[in-house]
């Protein structure tokens, strides 16, 4: 990991050193990718089979999960794995809960009524990739938010397993959140079904979750195209940005670190203290800790790309932290509440020694679908809100046009909008007739 | 205007009778979007200046609205102008305060305090398009929502009138929302500008409002290129679709139609009755208000790609509309509050013969920024969350780590990852120490 110091950086230093690896696809991806969705596009579930059968090296004949496959899965789980699947669930359904849009009404003059509905996205489709091993969590921060919107499709795909079933895990979080109508397709195939709908796969109206770069540029394509279906958000390589005073245990840090760096090799890992001693211990730890894991080569690539940074104070801390806006921020400081107020940009932020990221990725309630890539200047993680349609109503009465009426032909007389103010000038004529 | 039945249209003949008008851009349009950005990018003030000439036809010296010319604003309009601005922006203020989402926290467990945190977005871009007329209402509808997240750099541009001035018109509407930062700027070179950054123009994070098919496409393409800007939400060409049954006024539908139509001559109508008199009164009054119109000829081309659709029940115009998602939905109906449980997607609905879609572009209280092109199913319109962003938190205690540490590990052993498993471990062995 390259080591800093924030300000002996010039600012072109200082650009680099917040540099993200490049995360636009190549064009030989896109192409790629353009092609393959095309295909799905245009022959639906056989070209669906011929692609796993290609990139998943299996020859899939239903691609539903049937209810003998999903009754199986509950058995398969050991009774410990099912306990935390459930408290997790639990704990991740009461947080967004908690933070459900409302509706709401209210009279903006006598006789307008103005209000906020809402409605679930009718048809969504969530996607669970494999990776490595099975991502059970990802089934929940996806499900569980759906089912609170009351979505009325739910389609989950997650790739085969070598041998053309699902796995097990994946498939009781699904169950765990309702979700029933659950596919063995993976990839660009799975994206591109979801987006345009198959046979077998319905066509959904927006497609939720990570994955691979492939998987990502799918995404971003069919959000493109007339026809195609909505994006949850822009999807990059995961981050943590970790904040460390003296006081913070040099241990706890490299773990967090780790954590993050063993998503993948394009993971990005950034530690910020004012502490010299930190960094030298940190930086002993990480190689320590590295030596015990079983995704190590991972790890060690993603560092490789990663920085520790001494700051001269930790204001200059924060300054940097809402410059590149990370995923995940984790503030190993002895007062870490009082810091908060200084948090600008962030997807999810973990205070105190006693936070790593690993329970926001599993169950401490808050969502682990989050905007990468500094998205988060713009764009929150995701919420019940992101499953659902708010649409804005007005009801107005004989003494509501009287009472706004006026106001509108005003402004619609100079926007030289005649239409506009005729259709509220013929209502008005009306009540005053 | 095409008049069908629907129960004697095949399958499609009932997707070509909802199909909307092309709406991506021509290969030669993203090519010279694309040209323009690129200019802007890498020249500055100077490429906008150029272009400012170019399209405009007026030679700009400073891109920035002084203060004087603020000040002057305000005196240009007649009293009654002001006011109605005022009205207006006081409903929007109300409507779009009460809806504000709110931050909150909970114990998710014991010593695990997950909450929910609002941050302004920081650099938000307002664009307010010129067209035939000045459009106060669209820098009311932009800038309220701005102001009440709080963003700290609100920046406005707006093309120059010929005469190189700023419309005092919009100009007074931004002041009324503290909108200090107004750039004499339109089109792509506007979205350019607010996307990049010029020594005028600040960079913004993201960009709101509506513009012609060039700014649309500018928007789109600033949006996917990494260092550029997030937009509000997909734009197209306006609609309305409403549903009247044969108590509606047949003058005020065609009026509301007509609203519409007058937008732009890509502007679509859809009427849907179950009433075949209703329809008739209604293509008549179209015909005698269209008379009346100084925008006839724009209104004409827009009803050209309309329809009046009679259906069988009003039930099966809700189907209808549910299917095509507009805009806006007008219910001209006798018990129009009943038939609101049955609107599945829509930006924002009118309820009753008192309502029409003039009320909501200016001073119902709700935004007027809203879904099209079928994007109501899966997005709502414009609202003060739109120029925030929620972040998550959690903040764990000694108790809390014992408390969820185990459900963490379970799930992390489940998933392969030694390093999250070996984050919530090492915490776990020194609480238990
Ligand atoms: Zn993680
Ligand atoms: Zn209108």
């Amino acid at each position: 990991m390259k080591r800093v110091s924030w300000s002996s950086l010039d600012a072109s230093e200082r650009v680099q050193a917040l540099r993200r690896p490049a995360q636009q696809a190549s064009a030989d991806t896109r192409t790629a990718v353009a092609t393959l969705i095309e295909e799905v596009r245009a022959r639906g579930d056989v070209a669906v089979r011929e692609l796993t059968e290609r990139f998943d090296q299996v020859s899939m004949d239903a691609l539903a999960v049937t209810d003998a496959e999903c009754a199986a899965a509950a058995t398969a789980l050991t009774p410990a794995l099912r306990d935390a699947i459930d408290e997790a669930a639990g704990r991740i359904e009461a947080f967004h809960r908690e933070g459900m849009t409302r509706e709401y009404a209210m009279d903006t003059a006598p006789g307008v009524r103005c209000e906020r509905v809402l409605r679930p996205i009718a048809r969504v489709g969530l996607y669970v990739p494999a990776g490595s091993a099975p991502l059970p969590s990802t089934a929940l921060m996806l499900g569980v938010p759906a089912r609170l919107a009351g979505c009325r499709d739910v389609v989950l795909c997650t790739p085969p397993r070598p041998d053309g079933s699902a796995d097990p895990t994946v498939l009781y979080a699904a169950m765990r959140c309702g979700v029933r109508q659950v596919f063995k397709v993976g990839g660009v195939q799975a994206i591109a079904a979801m987006a345009f709908g198959t046979a077998s796969v319905p066509k959904c109206d927006k497609l939720f979750g990570p994955g691979n770069g492939y998987v990502t540029e799918a995404k971003r394509q069919v959000s493109m195209v007339e026809g195609g279906a909505a994006i949850d958000m822009p999807a990059g390589p995961s981050e943590v940005l970790v904040i460390a005073d003296a006081g913070a245990n040099p241990a706890f840090v490299a773990a967090d670190l780790l954590s993050q760096a063993e998503h993948g090799p394009d993971s990005q890992v950034l530690l910020l203290s004012d502490d010299a001693a930190l960094i030298d211990a940190v930086a002993e730890q990480l190689e320590r800790q590295l030596a015990m894991l079983s995704r190590a080569g991972v790890a060690r690539r993603a560092l490789e790309s990663s920085r520790l940074i001494q700051v001269d104070t930790l204001q200059q801390a924060f300054d940097i932290s809402n410059a590149y806006a990370p995923e995940h921020l984790i503030l190993a400081l002895r007062d870490a509440r009082a810091w908060l107020s200084q948090v600008e940009a962030a997807g999810s932020v973990f205070l105190g020694d006693w936070a790593p990221e690993a329970l926001g990725d599993y169950c401490s309630g808050t969502n682990h679908v989050l905007p990468t890539s500094g998205a988060a200047r713009y764009v929150g993680g995701l919420n019940v809100a992101s499953f659902q349609v708010a649409i804005t109503v007005q009801e107005v009465s004989r003494d509501g046009i009287a009472a706004i009426g006026p106001c509108a032909v005003e402004l619609a007389t100079a926007e030289g909008l005649d239409a506009h103010r005729l259709a509220v000038a013929l209502r008005l004529d009306e009540v005053a007739a």
